[in-house]
């Protein structure tokens, strides 16, 4: 089947209008009409190739909601009509121990929703910057959202879960002083989330104009993390800093900012290494430096319930498909709040 | 009261022979007649100030086992006579939220052995190279190996709780596969801790010749991380790796053997940084470094009674006091298995 899309040539080429084609449903398949895709960054660093082995034409997207309009004949949860999202794995192995413990985010299988191998044509994945995709049924989450909401959901299918996930891991809530470094399409997420499982919640900006809207999204406090003498106020009181940065940046200012026993989560990885963190930092409180890549689907679909239940959804801006490479240049400049998403039936025309 | 010491009078000098002076025991101290103490690296470190702020006269020391020679009038836990020893730290403030749930070595104002701010002449503290030492009851440990196991205790006062602590904390034991990085003092307890709790051990080594003795420890298995195969085929397999090499090294290589959800945790600290660990590391299989600081007064107690029981004490070269310069020179070149010892009566003379 030929869907309409929009994806890049080249590394050096802006997106632009393409034909795709997409699988027939197979007997455990959803095939889903997509209404809105979210704009991630790693979107962008795909598909101008600035990670290793993107494949071309590439067609980004991986916050993807939209309604089933066609499911296979073994498929019994989901029906015609259904509003559903797909994040940023669209297969696994389905098999391994991690797959078995609902963890298809850290399978080695994994595949993800775009530039990834499939026996799909044209031999890689293609993301939700289209008007349709088909997907196992396990990869597909119900939304109890209002039909309303539902651009503004798109962007929990990646943002949500990837900001979730590791505060859930790490126990955020009641009587936990929660950091997040960085209000972006992430960090935003991030505040949201951890504000509604009841941390005390600080974010970290490097822009003192960012304060009160950081206030707004539900932080309790804003620490601009420039100002030595700010950041020195709240040394050895965090449990938890979930750092939503991915440029390279000084992770020890965070790191002395934690309790004995503390954690500070890394959700994005630079593209050149971070200052090699002192090692000091972590013997002398007994603190850890993690990682956190997305989330499973059982805890995608947790993500979404809880989500609805305390109203959450993502800020976003909404654009029609051409106005993808634009976007991608304000995305640069910071110049959105919070997340950019695609109004996917603007393809249409 | 002045006591016999060994130590130096300024960072390029030999250590020598010293009188130094130790407080009349107070209402809650324990005068400890040493009878050993093992010469850890931070030893050689502090005294030949390559680390910041070392004062001279230096005696170091912080492995200490011996008699207790006196009391003060409140002590009650121990008596003349008693078999003890004492650790890395001789005080704390005693009542902050680390000490009260006895981290004392976490406690912001934790006094080390030598080379801490004191009320004591001369105004930093004096370690275990030495005839005596006055300590407040607190920071005595109480040791229930045979007597003749003595000199072979003392390393458990450093290199065998900065091991256990960590292994303890992150849970090596039945079903976990556990590793060690380096076999020298530290790395040749954590084996034989780790073994001793149950785990399955395997030892990391850049040396061929080491295979051997490392299995003699209580390894179950030995790679040599040089060699990229046998590095291969522990790739995530790890629950826990416990890194006792403080020289700037390659963290990746061993992130890379982390199962999902492991730990590799980091005791010493290196003079110049690591390499930066990839990020990508740790994201995709949400893995932490951590670090690691000795061990709290309780869990120390905790541990020499887990030696006691285990039959377990490490594997010493016992030396005089006057052979402390070479050993030093020996220490650097790794020709040590795997930890001198001094026995402090050769101070008498
Ligand atoms: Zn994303
Ligand atoms: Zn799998
Ligand atoms: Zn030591
Ligand atoms: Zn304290």
């Amino acid at each position: 089947m030929l869907v309409h899309a929009y994806g890049a040539h080249a590394a050096d080429k802006p997106l632009e209008f393409l034909q795709i084609t997409r699988r027939t449903p197979g007997t455990h398949d959803v095939q889903i009409d997509i209404a809105f895709c979210g704009v991630c960054h790693s979107d962008l660093h795909q598909v101008r190739a600035e990670w290793e082995g993107t494949q071309f034409p590439c067609v980004p997207g991986h916050e993807i909601v939209g309604r089933v309009s066609a499911v296979g004949a073994h498929v019994s949860d989901f029906k015609i009509g259904d509003l559903v999202g797909v994040g940023c794995i669209v297969d696994s192995c389905k098999h391994c121990a991690d797959c078995e413990a609902g963890f298809e985010n850290y399978c080695d299988g994994m595949v993800g929703t775009y530039n990834a191998p499939t026996k799909d044509e044209p031999g890689w994945t293609l993301g939700g910057y289209s008007q349709k995709i088909v997907v196992h049924e396990r990869f597909a989450l119900r939304i109890r959202h209002a039909e309303d909401q539902l651009a503004a959901v798109a962007p929990l299918l990646c943002a949500g879960i990837t900001t979730y996930s590791p505060l859930r891991h790490w126990e955020a809530g009641p009587g936990k002083k929660v950091g997040v470094v960085g209000i972006g399409g992430l960090g935003h997420m991030g505040i949201k989330l951890a504000h509604a499982m009841g941390a005390h919640v600080v974010a970290f900006t490097t822009s003192d104009s960012k304060r009160e809207a950081a206030k707004a999204l539900g932080a309790d406090e804003v620490v601009v993390s420039r100002n030595p003498g700010e950041m020195a106020a709240h040394a050895q009181s965090f449990d938890f800093i979930l750092n939503t940065v991915a440029a390279p940046h000084d992770l020890d200012a965070f790191l002395a900012l934690l309790k004995r026993d503390g954690t500070m989560t890394l959700v994005g990885a630079p593209a050149t290494p971070h200052p090699s963190p002192n090692v000091f930092n972590l013997i002398t409180k007994r603190r850890s430096i993690a990682g956190s890549m997305i989330g499973g689907i059982p805890e995608t679909q947790e993500m979404l319930d809880f989500c609805a239940e305390h109203g959450i959804v993502a800020d976003i801006e909404l654009i029609r498909a051409d106005e993808i490479n634009e976007a991608y240049e304000r995305m640069l400049k910071g110049d959105v709040k919070y997340r950019f998403v695609i109004d996917t039936a603007t393809l249409a025309a």
